[in-house]
């Protein structure tokens, strides 16, 4: 069932450690199937060097197991949440990758220091609240994903695909798991040469907004020239 | 005798420099086997890439050599101490990981500043402070073991598994050796992004103890449900 | 058609990945042929590991392309003003190697701490100012080049074989596109140094100038006795 | 002629790359035999991955090349005078390795923060003063080592084989070629985390006496007792 989907999960999770985003099983990626309504996800708890396609887990958007021998992921609740708002989205990783969960466990969103950043994310990374006691205690997962998804509620998360978790960590999204894993590497390498431009100027400013624009759009929409679209 | 111990205390330990938590020798595992009172550990100061299963130590709780061509670590004397007041571990990690070691050298205990920390580790690693000079003199090794156990007489060991020693570096714990080891990657990457985040926001706080009872009980207890149990 | 040139590119690029100076595409390097006015560069946004000799993309001093089946880099316009300016060098590399680039968002130069920096760089490496919003709109590539060459009109360009962006990143050049590379790894162990330098004192000052002509000269000129000349 | 000193220096000098030490050709080991006062020492500005045993140079006492085809290392001469000066060594190294040469650049010696430098290292480690003009025009790498010779006159070379030269970068020393690699692999290691420890606790004092004193003579010494003496 769906076992191109498992194929793919299952390369997307595996570029984690290749990328040095994870430590022992610290991440998940998953890819949903639009058209059926179920999404591939890494299994909970179980070390990279072992898994294989077959071990993904299949589940629908109810977060309900479809197929798979494992648990899925303990995150499944939140990337159910993702899923079912961000409509244009179809892959979603969760990691613990250091410098974006520096900034994370620091509350504070990432400027905009440069192009490197603006060449894929529009603004500033944000970082969402904590969630209450009993935001916690009635779903922490799930309500991890409604409290992202609220704050999106008038913003662009094509144009900001990731987010940090207060006192937690990133989430990054794209097109297919492969784009939100590549998210993920980006948001990392934006997160360590933010905190290191802050040490080097500690009056730095935000790069300016035509820069940003400049960049952005040379990769994206309509006018984009970069690559060999 | 014993070879099936030293096979895994062999194989624990060879984990260390994997995951770089050791430059040359500064670093040992160790494991015991509760039946016979007898621990296995790693000779003091010999390379690990010429390291064999049959080069471990064995010794007993009195802190004697049984059987082994070589010297046991220097620290031996410590992990006795460790096992004999810590009646519910069953392997022992000493190493000089560098962010670790940092925290130990500044003398500071390492805030719980995110889910990372809390998933394994309940509140504050601490760091216990340096012997006395009578203490250093009468019994170096043994007292710093003594100097720990005194720290958690009151303390729930099995929930904080390790320990910085000041000026010195870092001691884990877990069931096993392997645990133990899984314990010393943990606090290091925790160590890591613990100083990452009090230079990206100087003002920061803790997580929230909500969170942190969240994330320390779905992965230990009788309520957890992190991974495949 | 030039299929040398092609082919000595094609291995200047490759050795950005391997230095650690690029992710994911990141990064480019051409190289001219003096003779026939024209110069070989990556493709733009072709991953390093599907690269062969043969994907480089010919291209003239009108940034017209001659020869190959994918796009030249985005930023060939920069590349092109410089080789029409800078008539001594013979290869051109941009990347976003971290350091450099944190340098280049903080906006500042990096002063000259030491032997390291002053055997290659003679003096501070420069941070241009950014494009103006009609400098960007009119031509973005372009013009990044034209304000590098009129920020050295009146310096030496190849005692001073770098340049930081602000708020984007290092551009450096050389003899030929290997030299390049060589600069651009140089840059980044510099800008890493400098920035930990300042770390360890705040009050550094930089090398004395007699220490610093000692190094370049040793190195470079007439009277130069480092390596095998 | 001394075909083994020069593999044995080799086999060093490889070792500079292995931990990271140098970038390009920036750091040289050398080994002396002093039965004939004739050492090896690596070429000037050879490449790590095209050097041969074969390679190596001989130089005297004079500093006079006596057999090899290439130029020596251009810091020939200060290893000469560290040799005529520093009877009970055998092995001296030079790099340009980032963390220890970030503290010369700073113009700070390194203070013992921890057991780890202690082990090796006693007291702190000293960053001699810059040489004048006149001692650059004179001699530069003559009176480089005449300068770390004169900062010794009254202290114990075996106790502390490490020294920073300002703006520029670290010597290590050690009873032969290896035995110097090793401390410059303890110096740049301590020197990374002496750094971080001033960042974790800017209030940091140095490591208590009688621990540096347990650490040192534990592994130094009449009365040592690590590793398998």
């Amino acid at each position: 069932m769906l076992e191109e989907l498992k194929k793919r999960v299952y390369e997307a999770n595996m570029q984690l450690p290749k990328h040095g985003l994870v430590t022992f099983t610290w991440g998940n990626v998953s890819e949903i199937d639009r058209e059926s309504g179920l999404f591939a996800i890494k299994p909970s708890g179980v070390d990279y060097d072992k898994l294989t396609p077959d071990d993904m887990v299949i589940v629908d958007l109810n977060g309900n197991k479809v197929e798979g021998k494992y648990n899925p992921s303990s995150d499944t609740a939140t990337h159910v949440e993702l899923y079912k708002a961000f409509k244009d989205i179809g892959g979603i990783v969760h990691t613990h990758s250091p410098w974006a969960t520096s900034w994370a466990q620091a509350g504070r969103g990432i400027p905009c220091y440069g192009t490197t950043h603006a060449d894929y994310m529009y603004g500033t990374i944000p970082c969402v609240r904590n969630l209450t006691k009993e935001e916690i205690d009635e779903a922490y997962e799930k309500n991890t994903g409604v409290l992202i998804v609220d704050y999106f509620k008038d913003k662009d998360y094509v144009a900001m695909p990731a987010v940090l978790c207060k006192n937690h960590g990133p989430f990054t999204w794209g097109k297919d798991g492969m784009e939100a894993v590549h998210n993920a590497v980006v948001l990392e390498e934006v997160a360590k040469m933010a905190a290191r431009t802050e040490k080097i100027n500690s009056e730095v400013k935000e790069a300016p907004q035509e820069l940003q624009d400049k960049h952005y759009y040379r990769k994206h929409g309509a006018n984009a020239y970069y690559g060999q679209k």
